[in-house]
């Protein structure tokens, strides 16, 4: 089987890139004063996740919701849902995983704290939780500083969970194209991120983990004292947005679409369009065209501008690169495994709600 | 059941608010000069399709994908999919279709009618086709006049398929705002149309289709000379997009989300990213909270500026207006349909690549 024998629209993923993206994450961190923590909403694929953790360096995986959890459970690592979980029957999920393994969540608040706590103990179970600070992306935390520190006393009391130290996510820094800037406005960051988890030690609390950073700033944040973990994701598969801020990781993914027409000597268009691939990030690039680029991506449809010549026939199989990895993982079922142009496996993705299903 | 017991980020649709836009759509087709043809990409639901047949008016169904005209291919309906079908398999699949119902698709070059048409002598049947023109969307389409007639003739002429008209969608022009600008690029889209029609009737081939429109002109397209039927799908469900052109439907469906963070008075945090709507048409609004807004939507989190005072706690649901109907919809595998704030009834939608699972 050939990637011409797939239907398209289709992810495909170049095993070769994927693990050579992985072995070079991995070998960053060799010491052991900050691990990685592969995540693994970028991917939602249980296998790509077994491939990270046996590259080593791991203090686990990283997820953003409970589902993505249930998916990886099957592994057995450490996991961290780095992300508030709120209402019973999700607090009671989480809690059955912890039947089996370590499982940590985060917390910025007494309602989340207690309601995990109260599906613990419901469980006979410990949950681990981690105090989540706002270190300047304004979505989710607490302050830094003396309300984090409030509610760390708090879940250090707290029946049914076990506190296990802070994190911090500095979104707002991974995109910034300028590698000075990024620099500095992480150290921003993670310099609070760390003076909290400083707080805690001198009060007297646990705090083992003192999680961040992502695939733009793992040689930052993973680089300053204090922080013990990264939770980088998308530097597995890649895609134009961290491409542009020039980290060292090869693209190992595209979208794999058929040339459906070619009204003009200018241009062609394909059936991806972004049902297939998210355009949050912007438009896809063109691969292995010079020259080529995409003009719109409408829902079923990429138009491509081709340059003079191009040798674009209706039933061609093209290949674009996504803007942006995550929500483009999640609009498929399967990632098509290739080498070279030969499909040597299919993953299953666990992608959108499970819970629907 | 009640919308406070089922999983969020969810799909809520109001079956009263549904149908009364179903109603009123269908009640603008009453004469048989121009009729209905709901376009399924919208909703990707059986239940929603059939629900639109069951209003009248209508000349069968639209579809974007072979696996949408399978997904409703149970209604009976005549079926058109409005789009170039390129592969083997994917015309094998079209022709077993065919079999049981009336199919007609789109073809924009000889490569693709004859593809079509080798597929229906492989299974025995005849497969209708539309001459697609580009009519100013600058996608898919030939250019309207001679180089239409001449595969219009090529169709004509060809073994498997049945010429049944023209086709010539004015997608550049939907979502313009001002309705006297709208009106007169739609006139200058549906003229080139109207006129190729003619152009194949002088030739003495048939014509019985002339197909068109969307949403934001069904009430443009649908009105002039020559059109013989409406493309609209967002009509059923709607979004902010398409209310910003002041089209005449209600909000029908939401996306149910649960507030996980309430880190300052000013602001809360839910549970319901961009992987549960997309963002390709700006940010979602807020329901039912004056003031407030989406000031960020990532993965997993719906970022919502709150009005000084706002009652706004941990646990809440709330709903959030998609900004574009049918990615959003292809998100997620199922409605749940309400009726005030009790869920009466679950829809599976056919999402993504069923030819994945």
């Amino acid at each position: 089987v050939t990637i011409t024998d797939i239907p398209t629209p289709a992810l495909v993923v170049d095993v070769g890139a994927l693990d050579r993206n992985i072995r070079r994450m991995a070998g960053f961190f060799t010491d052991d004063t900050c691990r990685l923590r592969p995540h693994v909403k970028a991917h939602k694929t249980a296998e790509i996740a077994r491939r990270q953790l046996a590259a080593g360096s791991c203090s686990g995986l990283t997820c953003a919701t409970v589902s993505e959890a249930e998916a990886v459970a099957e592994l057995g690592a450490d996991l961290l849902i780095a992300n508030e979980i709120i209402g019973r029957q999700r607090c009671d999920r989480v809690a059955r995983l912890a039947r089996a393994q370590a499982v940590t969540v985060a917390v910025d608040s007494a309602e989340g704290l207690d309601a995990i706590g109260a599906a613990a103990a419901r469980a006979g179970v410990t949950v681990g939780v981690l105090i989540d600070l706002d270190v300047g992306q304004h979505r989710c935390g607490l302050r830094p500083g003396q309300e984090a520190l409030t509610l760390a006393h708090a879940a250090a009391r707290a029946a049914g969970v076990a506190l296990r130290g802070v994190m911090g996510y500095e979104g707002h820094v991974q995109a910034i194209r300028d590698r000075g800037e990024r620099e500095a406005r992480a150290g921003e960051a993670m310099r609070m991120l760390v003076a909290t988890a400083e707080l805690l030690l001198r009060a007297g609390l646990p705090c083992d983990i003192v999680s961040a950073g992502g695939t733009g700033t793992f040689d930052i944040s993973g680089r300053m004292a204090g922080i013990t973990e990264i939770q980088a994701g998308s530097y597995a598969l890649m895609d134009t947005d961290y491409r542009d801020t020039g980290v060292p990781f090869e693209q190992a993914f595209w979208v794999l679409g058929t040339v459906i027409s070619r009204p003009s000597a200018e241009r062609c268009v394909a059936d991806c369009g972004h049902k297939s691939m998210t355009k949050d990030h912007g438009n896809p690039s063109v691969h292995g065209i010079a020259g080529a680029t995409v003009t719109a991506l409408n829902d079923e449809h990429a138009v491509i501008a081709l340059p003079p010549g191009a040798g674009i026939a209706i039933g061609d199989r093209i290949r674009l690169v996504p803007s942006h990895t995550d929500p483009t993982a999640n609009l498929h079922d399967v990632f098509y495994v290739i080498e070279g142009d030969r499909v040597v496996d299919v993953w299953p993705i666990a992608r959108g709600y499970p819970e629907q299903r």
